[in-house]
């Protein structure tokens, strides 16, 4: 019997493909799902429960929220990457590990075909397909949502018809959580002009009363919580357990899918955001002007070509080089103050730390240099612009 | 006598420099002040009043908020420019246009000399000596705080021994006032670790209650608040006003001087951070992916250069021109939530909004293609990345 | 009958869609072809002559070689554009504005369905078809050579067998010529290590004897050839004219294709690579240096989308915005010095010319600035540089 | 007695600070030059035998033609550069390497000074004071060629007067070689208009005959020519001998300073160009389309900066380590034809190359997809445009 590997998340979606797959098509069904952070114990038990009731001849669940920090997340931190200023590419960027992850258990266990319930409309198809052409060239993508676009009710219809009665009852929500977040889709997100309501979040609203928290980054990785030290993606858990307890991160970004349309999503992301800022404000303290400003040109389009499934685009590994030889000194701690809603940046501490570094304050009169040496360089340092306007005469 | 225009603050440093340029080297003083968006009436009176204590012989406040907001501000929001993502680079421009204004008024007057406060070590001289030298190589150029580098209590001292004796009391935070923000220095700048106090912002939280607001664009500039049309930069005082009772707008900003320091500043700036994320959100609707992309690059150079004094570099006009261009379709309205110390972006309305064009729907199932076409288009959009992979085998 | 127009190019896969579609699909076909300069009024004669014996109901050539020049050949010497500095991106704009013809008369006349002759493997389909579907989303496209994939013989059978009997000898060398260019295809071009040998390129060395001409230019476009004026368009056509007798403007490009492939096209542009290197040269007198880094940003990503089909892009128009406006001082002479293969650029002579504009000399001791200007000058600008090293100790 | 470091060239300005500086200021004056490529043996011992004559305690002429390769070449190399598409940054990098030589030996035996012969309107000084302040802020820097402003001719006279009676004729082009291009200046320099006389370039047309070499690369370095291993730099200056004979490389470059005044200045720089242009002609096969564009971007940059003296800049350790690793498949040979003055380059052979690497040729029909396959991505690949130009109508 040929084998099929199906990325299954224990939905009504990948549901259908499960029994679909191994009783109309005859194929030997090994569901998986890969964790990048989303699942709790009694999450994945169930979804393998609800896999081998589908009839999979086995169900895998791969935990690759270590190989997603240091593949993805962890340079997405070096380069502050936030799509359009807002959203931190959780979900574009876990399919990637996914895809990996999926194709490279394909090819142990000898799959020659693999089925994903991606749809024809959105982004997960094509970051799934291309890694999955790309690195198995001679396995059959089989996506039967896609192909067949069937309705929830004919769907649930042809489960019963197989002996399978539970209850597909579809949230108000769809939610998607990752380490790197949580995105929220729902009846608002898909209009342009409606915010989300707050109990569409899947963190409330508990600590009120503001607190500091200390970070510690080490070359520009998170390395310690209020001095506790651990590895860094089990940080940004905890990272992200102590602020989403002040509902902070939530935002809706609306972003071009890589299939030319406009997409909008609401999110959760607490840990993201207060790392990729708190890690920006120590990299302000220890980096050059020209490190500040040519990161910002490679780390926006490090998250497009991310967010567009590029990942395996040479390209990526040069940017990758640039931006850990630019963590070099971003060593220190960042002290952050959480409130409802919001989080604050106190400041930084870092002996790699540009600023009072004894070579004159800024405004203040210092020792550094002379008030001649100012005219002097002020004198020289116009010299462009006043040839310019000379000749030019265009004020 | 010899003409000269001071850049007069009514504060110490100005002082002095009036009764000095007057009494000792003899000048004919003529003090004037341009208000960007700084000044109450009240204030301008007791800048004048002082003014002529001290023995200049004309004062002129002259108003530049509109040509603030035309030459300047209303290209900052069409780029969405926040220095380091950050700062809404108020002062920096600020000082720009009072450059201009001042060098522009010492021409009509036929002033021979021009005197300014600023000292040796901040940005303010390059940014002021720079458009003085280039648009008027002949005029003298004088600046006795940063020849002298007298102390206070010895300007403190001058004064009084030349008849004045005022309260020059230092307040503990230096703040400086102007429509696209307020800067705020102490001791905590400073340091690289520590936050401003609640206190030494100039407004306090007054409302409490939540409040939607609907703030009007057309071709990238703010025409209206609730519906109110009015000029741009009147409606940006307005916005200001409403936003402060929030305590909106706070933050601390560490950037790199053109004097190759590090420097680190509050603000508040409640305007101006509202208006670039809410212009952002409408363009996110608006533009393309490309005109997204290469505003980035832009704005963000044009951001860099104007925080360096190069405002006549021609590539500024150049850069205005793309950014203008780029306006034409960023036309609707943003729904902004004020609520204590933040503010949400609820969504936009614009006949302009590429989301919902009725060419499919994001993740959504859709007439615009099918199946097949995503198939035919993940295959090809793939083939660089499969033969990169094919011909280097290096997963 | 319903209205079809048809690309006519004259050759054998156009003349098979002229017949097949007339005959076969009950077409009532009005051939087109789009004149970018490439054709003689012999060649059009001949081009028309054909197309009739093939059945077409009208023959129309539009001349669009105008067109051509402002809506892109300008912006590409603005830019200096040449892709991976080396390939003028003649065929890739062509295309577009062929489209834009095209669909434009499709439009006026009615018709129902346009073909085109493209097959299924190169850029031309991508870029033809954008236009099309865009401009007219009713508009049936019918592409024959794509879809059958027939070879040159069955082609010519189905012409014998529809009474047309012609010579359809295919020539050794595919040449595709136009304003800005000729593109030259053979049996070397698809390896990646042969060149082109001399009788391949469409012009032979004629003249051997060096001449100087100068390139006289108006806010960037060529307004005279040695003093004399005429429309920029034919002044192109003059200096090709003029500079292909020295065989110059000859090499070979290797490029991504939009499909993700790589091609390799050997061609001809002696006006072109003359205009845009004297081009540059000029900018590098008048422009600032910040202009000329920015421009050479926003060009290089107008070459590319404008190679990919992405011309009708917004983001085109507002890099259209910043190129014109960059030309305002870009006014004067360039001389060039034409030899036998290769052309020299011996200088320029400019009102706008940034050198020599009496603010000192390159290397030269000076009046604008003293000793100590530049010793205060190096003090500050190696500031951050200094307090780097000091805080990093890492030489 | 108080030990100095003397930049020493052998020639008329160098010669006056050595008698100057032992004579009249009484310092151990230990003179150095640094050859970074442009000394040949008998060079070396005539400025080490006037040296002497001069009075220096010692001369030393330090090797660093290896390190100049292995520190910026082989970048320059990597990233294409060519300033402002021209100029191979020959001097602007010779410069640094030198002061980096000259303060380390300067630390080394002890020195209190160090003395160079720069003037104060060019670059040199900057690169030279810059890297000097910055690796050791205690040492005093002499310059009294920049302080003095003395004409030749008072030179000629001190040293007569000092017993030192020379033929101190100046040549009609001051002429600056390295490993890496020979810089020209000259009357015709200093105008905006005129071309450099051929007996100006150091190198004569001496080949004729045209020949095909084969340059060798193994990660982006140059390995051999002709089959034949070497060291890099030992083989750059191999191919700089066999190319000059046929006087390729000449070219003149018109730029800006780091003083802000545009300088002009010939060059002869075979290999560099050669080598520029193979190696890029190789990455055009070898790279992803975004490896090339990102690469543009960086490499310009990273040639500002290198000119403008900011070679210390830690951005420039990242960027060099964004092009070390897209070298790793810049492997293969490069076939260049050279000709009198100019060279051609035939093609390439790579392991690496992703042209013909059975997946479709370009514009041939093939069996990587089908027609369908391309029609489904034109429709998917134009949806952003298509969508833009339904909501704004504005063709």
């Amino acid at each position: 019997m040929k084998k099929l590997v199906l990325a299954y998340s224990g939905g009504l979606d990948t549901s259908y493909c499960a029994v679909h797959l191994s009783k109309d098509l005859g194929y030997e069904v090994h569901a998986v799902s890969v964790n990048t952070g989303g699942f709790t114990k009694t999450e994945i038990e169930h979804i393998e429960s609800n896999a081998y009731k589908m009839g999979v001849s086995t169900y895998q669940n791969i935990d690759a929220i270590q190989t997603f920090y240091e593949k993805i997340v962890k340079y997405l931190i070096f380069g502050n990457v936030l799509k359009n200023n807002t959203y931190p590419l959780s979900v574009s960027s876990e399919r990637i590990i996914q895809a990996l992850e999926i194709i490279n258990y394909a090819n142990e266990i000898g799959a020659t075909a693999i089925a994903h319930g991606s749809t024809g409309a959105g982004n997960d198809q094509v970051r799934f397909d291309m890694i999955f052409q790309t690195f198995a060239p001679d396995i059959e993508i089989i996506t039967p949502i896609r192909d067949k676009k069937l309705s929830r009710q004919e769907e649930i219809e042809y489960l019963k018809s197989n002996g399978i009665d539970m209850n597909w009852e579809k949230s108000q929500y769809s939610v998607n959580k990752g380490l790197w977040g949580t995105s929220v889709g729902g009846a608002e997100t898909l209009t342009s002009s409606k915010s989300l309501p707050e109990n569409a979040y899947p963190s409330q609203l508990e600590a009120k009363e503001p607190k500091q928290i200390e970070l510690g980054f080490t070359n520009g990785e998170l390395t310690s919580i209020d001095g506790a030290k651990d590895e860094s993606h089990k940080l940004i858990e905890k990272l992200n357990d102590i602020a989403s307890a002040y509902a902070i991160g939530r935002d809706i970004h609306v972003g071009d899918t890589i299939v030319g349309i406009k997409g909008r999503v609401g999110f959760e992301a607490a840990a993201s955001l207060i790392l990729v800022k708190a890690h920006h404000l120590l990299e302000k303290h220890t980096l050059s002007k020209w490190q500040l400003q040519h990161k910002e040109y490679l780390s926006s389009f490090y998250g497009m070509h991310l967010h567009e499934g590029l990942y395996l685009d040479p390209v990526m590994r040069n940017m990758e080089s640039f931006l850990q030889s630019s963590q070099k000194s971003v060593t220190g701690k960042v002290f952050v103050t959480l409130k409802p809603y919001q989080f604050l940046l106190d400041g930084i501490k870092s002996p790699f730390d540009l600023m009072n570094a004894g070579f004159g304050t800024y405004g203040e009169e210092n020792k550094a240099w002379a008030a001649d040496d100012a005219k002097g360089f002020i004198k020289i340092y116009s010299n462009a612009q006043k040839i310019y306007q000379h000749v030019n005469k265009d004020s």
